[in-house]
């Protein structure tokens, strides 16, 4: 069954039956699995997890190192995006690196991780940019930044990009003038408010497993509480929605890189609510492209309808459940 | 100046200028605190923290112990609201009892706490409701429930406390049959889902310091994030006024018992938009008093207005300084 899938998706275009393209994009982290990635019909990379080479490596790696990677996936893909976050330590993430001790906290999912580690390591912070401007030049870069809760952090980060850009430009160093940054939205309150981060992203990107917890103040690796990490939670549909639309009035597009953006239950009514790409393991991609090519688009804007008016998640998942047996039944 | 606050506080009614009530509530531990809270001029208690019955005996407290305690503030407080909210361990409060062992978690705020520890405890949380609801025939006690983060726990919780009525029915116990029970509204998804929590919740009671906690995925004791623990973020007054807009849809009332509750700079913005209850602790009663007395409510709609506007929250706080020193001022 999954190898007929792989079949039926992998060369066709990864739109709906009714027409509209949805970009299936794939997370990776390291360069040289952007490979695989299009061998399962990625049109991108939509995370390139950059913290795994400083998780891996004992030590800091050096821009060079950094520079490489970003490059191979960059020169990989061909000239598809390839979007790649910023420094995501902290949290759950941990360096084993000499070079920069973390800290023990309490809470580290509510603490010093991501954008707040990085625009504290200014000297850190601008070589990775740097190394991924460098990459630019090489293909189609992006950039995300995670965990930014507000403006401020935005334009801070924003500042340390063209501080990087104008330190490359001083050295003759070529890069893509036009690249492309953006928000992750996966902290409650940039999506409450991401009207104000319109300004300074090019995107949005949406982390929905972090934003999942955030909302609904669950850690789901704590198996006392992961059974309220609910994602078809009333709470989270309307925080998508009012992330789509906020979106929507900047005329900037919206990604999920979350893990429901490779689950196929819930694909349909991500699309539906107004996602255009979804990024995910790449082995899950055929599964998704197929539900993708499957389903039309009024179908999806049915089930999303359905989801933001209904008060109660289990019946919005059992909605999805239907939709999705229903899809995979015509497979046989 | 204090002692001058205090004097023209204390007597008078907590109305603005313009004559809206405005009810200003004490938080309290212990029952005898309720006095001194009277003294202050609390309209009644709109936080009663059970838990401290819990942490500081060593051991569970007995029902009648907790009877005991709900009752000594029911009575002093004479017919005024005593909310009581159900036991809210976990996160930082641990109880240091060798009859209940608490869990290590990675990230306690976003674990195991609250009504997720009290709806697992069924023998506990029933003999906790029962205690309030045996005090609630001595005057007028109200119930709130922790940490609800949709539909399903205000449900459940609800059915426990039906359940510990029968019981004191079968026993022939006296209770007030009238009793009101509410969801606090903590956690991101109660907030953007509020509507939902209507069915169930006689009022809605704000936890401020939890709510902006996880809007901003901040855990505010931690040095290294403290500062982007932000009460005027533009996510927060907008979701603020989504709770609101919802208690009133559902024609209920809406109080806030964080610490912003009683930061006489931060309340011209909550009356501002819509709150009509605020709980402090009860030092803090004079002052905020005095600020609500000497305000009007247009006043403080002109500033809930700018708030909802803007998406700069350094500027909301600014609007608020000058606001609060234009006041303090005419104290002079
Ligand atoms: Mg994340
Ligand atoms: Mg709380």
């Amino acid at each position: 069954l999954e190898k007929r899938m792989i079949e039926l998706a992998k060369d066709a275009s990864s739109r709906t039956r009714d027409g509209v393209p949805v970009d299936l994009l794939a997370n990776i982290e390291r360069g040289d699995e952007a490979e695989k990635a299009l061998e399962l019909g990625a049109d991108g990379v939509g995370l390139f997890r950059s913290e795994y080479l400083f998780m891996n490596a004992g030590r800091l790696p050096s821009e060079e190192e950094q520079f490489d990677a970003f490059k191979l996936a960059v020169e990989k893909m061909e000239g598809r995006p390839v979007t790649i976050r910023t420094l995501d330590l902290g949290g759950d993430k941990v360096m084993d690196s000499t070079d920069m001790p973390m800290y023990r906290e309490s809470n580290p999912f509510l603490g010093y991780r991501a954008i707040r580690f990085c625009l504290d390591h200014e000297k850190l912070f601008l070589e990775q940019l740097r190394a991924i401007l460098r990459a630019s030049s090489f293909g189609k870069a992006r950039i995300m930044y995670p965990m930014i809760s507000g403006a401020l952090e935005l334009s801070r980060s924003n500042e340390m990009l063209e501080k990087a850009k104008q330190e490359l430009r001083d050295a003759g160093v070529a890069f893509d003038e036009e690249i492309e940054a953006g928000a992750m939205i996966e902290i409650p309150s940039a999506a409450v408010a991401a009207d104000t981060l319109l300004e300074g992203s090019s995107f949005f990107s949406v982390g929905t497993n972090d934003l999942i917890q955030y909302l609904l103040a669950v850690d789901r690796l704590n198996d006392r509480v992961a059974h309220l990490y609910e994602p078809t939670h009333p709470a989270v549909v309307r925080t998508l929605k009012m992330i789509i639309d906020a979106a929507k009035s900047g005329n900037i597009g919206v990604s999920i890189c979350g893990e429901v953006a490779g689950d196929p239950v819930m694909v349909p009514l991500l699309i539906g609510l107004g996602v255009q790409q979804l990024s995910m393991s790449p082995s899950l991609l055929p599964n998704v492209k197929y539900v993708v090519q499957n389903m039309d688009m009024t179908e999806a804007q049915d089930i999303a309808q359905m989801a933001l008016e209904t008060t109660d998640g289990s019946l919005i998942l059992e909605r999805l459940l239907d939709f999705y047996t229903s899809k995979m039944d015509e497979l046989y």
